[in-house]
């Protein structure tokens, strides 16, 4: 049996499990993977394009577990009560090639991703910093903006979205949070909420080269958390916001390709992450440099994410799927399903008990 | 909300639809998709190779659907029950990205084969084929011989297995075909299986460059079966046996790499599948001529599926699972899943009947 991880699962478990620790977790998950960077077999995803998103699949293994992530990205879905972004994803054991966990992934990648943005942050951005803009009210701004505020300090939160009602929505989710001290700032533009902050985050949609970033808003010190541009002609900075920067990756090849890279030549210089994780590079060198997590999302923080998943969801929160047979002869495969063998029972009771 | 086929709803319909109806209806939509074979965004399969296996991915997309296929390869698997091959696959919308079907494929992987190498040898075998011969009689055999059985005409089945209790059960498992004209001949030897036969049908597992079928053992006029040589490194036919026929196969840069084909030179000439349906290439010249299906499978073949699976299987046989949030807002991805606003029940009525 496969064990499934639906949306009631995740709920239930964060019901009880505060974001921020969860985020925590995550991050301790994602950095031990980056750590080990050299034990996985990498590829850029692989993206089919349409004229309104992509599907992309995003596999990795380290050669014990095998993971995948379908991802879609679809700006104009939210016109139509849609996500933009939904995922979901598999963990595999590499030795039998089963399938061992199947699990949703829209509210695990908006985790995923704010952990992997604090990961940088930490090692990026100047450790003073108490204020951060956040451009791009979304599906995803929440998760960024509790990270950054209980993980690393951030204080004043300066708000922006061409779409007022997601800035409503995301004053309105974080009010609780003006307890820890929090102070959100709602701005008139993108130039107002940047202005004199110590972090940019920008987390928009749009699938065009938007220019949300450009070169005379940026301030000496700051550092740049660009997780919005993650497609072919889907960028938010400037090349001169670029220029003037210390730039990180994720994973150099796919980032050339779907980063705000990609618009630079492909001599520009750039770090990978898991280099200045594991200090062999470092992310900033003085308080007036200008830093840049040219994040897309990589396949290992999916992996991660997975991992974090399958150790730490126990059995209240996960159910079993009958996703692949098993049978008492394996090569039995016709007796079992045509001759009306019993396979095995369809759902477990834990199943029906959650249902 | 996703539609989900598990091994039971898929059990459930087999019990009320006769394997040789649901081969031919695969057939058709297997047909159907390779006469658009233009309108298809085609890729080699993503393969994540170990010493022991192989996990792959397979997508695909007519530009309104995509689909994926997950698979595994690993020999093996067998000593200790597990079976060889397993899979599944999602079939999901593009102008949304959303998944709409995930359903359970290891028993459709093998009833799509069988329906694609009924589809070639329809094309490719002599007309007045009586007797084949199935080499290797594991998971996916009766699948062959019940499609060559009772949908091509075949009346004397020969049948080799280095793993004697597998042809034991594929006997068994058949018996009940007598009735319908079936004779089934145990040989002692691939050799002794291959004589005489009009068609040899290979579908072995080894993980290695196996040589089932030599030059001696062809003889003219024979259609050759050949599905199970479908990695790299993992090959069932000796190359002289390719010298000596007409070679199909479904989508070129993949059997390149995967099938037969790899060990033969870069120009060596080959014929796609596609060609041979819609009439523009012939699939057997006369009645003397040795004719080769290097059949790896490809992901238009579980694209068909996938589709016969949606539109086939009523309602009674399918559930619904929370694979993806369904919002009220779909900015609001926080709100509805950490602040506690209920997203929707986990688990539809149908599911809870089922279960």
């Amino acid at each position: 049996m496969v064990k499934y991880i639906g949306i009631h699962e995740l709920q239930t478990f964060l019901a009880s499990n505060p974001v921020e620790r969860v985020i925590e977790s995550l991050a301790a998950y994602i950095e031990e993977d980056y750590l080990r960077w050299s034990q996985f077999e990498k590829t850029a995803r692989l993206a089919s394009h349409s004229a309104v998103g992509v599907i992309e699949l995003m596999p990795i293994t380290d050669g014990n577990l095998y993971s995948f992530k379908y991802v879609n990205g679809h700006p104009q879905n939210t016109n139509d009560g849609l996500m933009t972004v939904t995922a979901f994803g598999v963990l595999a054991d590499v030795n039998t090639g089963y399938p061992h966990l199947l699990s949703e992934l829209t509210l695990t990648t908006a985790l995923r991703t704010a952990a992997t943005s604090l990961l940088a942050a930490r090692h990026m951005a100047r450790k003073d910093s108490r204020s951060m803009a956040l451009i791009g009210n979304g599906a995803q701004s929440e998760f960024q903006a509790i990270a950054f505020h209980r993980l690393l300090g951030i204080k004043e939160l300066r708000v922006f979205d061409v779409d007022p009602s997601a800035t409503q929505k995301l004053c309105h989710n974080l009010a609780a949070y003006a307890d820890s001290g929090l102070r959100i700032v709602r701005a008139n533009s993108i130039a107002e909420a940047v202005r004199g902050a110590d972090i940019v985050t920008t987390v928009t949609a749009d699938k065009r080269n938007a220019v949300i970033l450009t070169p005379e808003m940026i301030e000496p010190g700051m550092h740049l958390n660009a997780v919005g541009g993650d497609c072919p002609g889907k960028t938010e900075l400037h090349q001169d916001v670029l220029k003037m920067a210390r730039v990180i990756v994720e994973f150099e090849p796919q980032s050339r390709i779907e980063g705000e890279l990609q618009q630079m030549p492909a001599d520009f210089p750039v770090t990978e992450f898991w280099q200045v994780l594991s200090g062999v590079a470092s992310g900033r060198d003085s308080a007036e440099e200008v830093t840049v997590f040219d994040s897309v999302g990589f396949a290992l923080e999916d992996f991660s994410a997975l991992r974090y998943l399958d150790q730490q969801l126990g059995d209240d929160y996960v159910q079993t799927i009958d996703l692949i047979p098993q049978l008492a002869d394996p090569k039995n495969l016709y007796g079992a399903a045509i001759a009306g063998i019993p396979v095995q029972p369809s759902r477990s009771p834990a199943a029906v008990v959650l249902a």
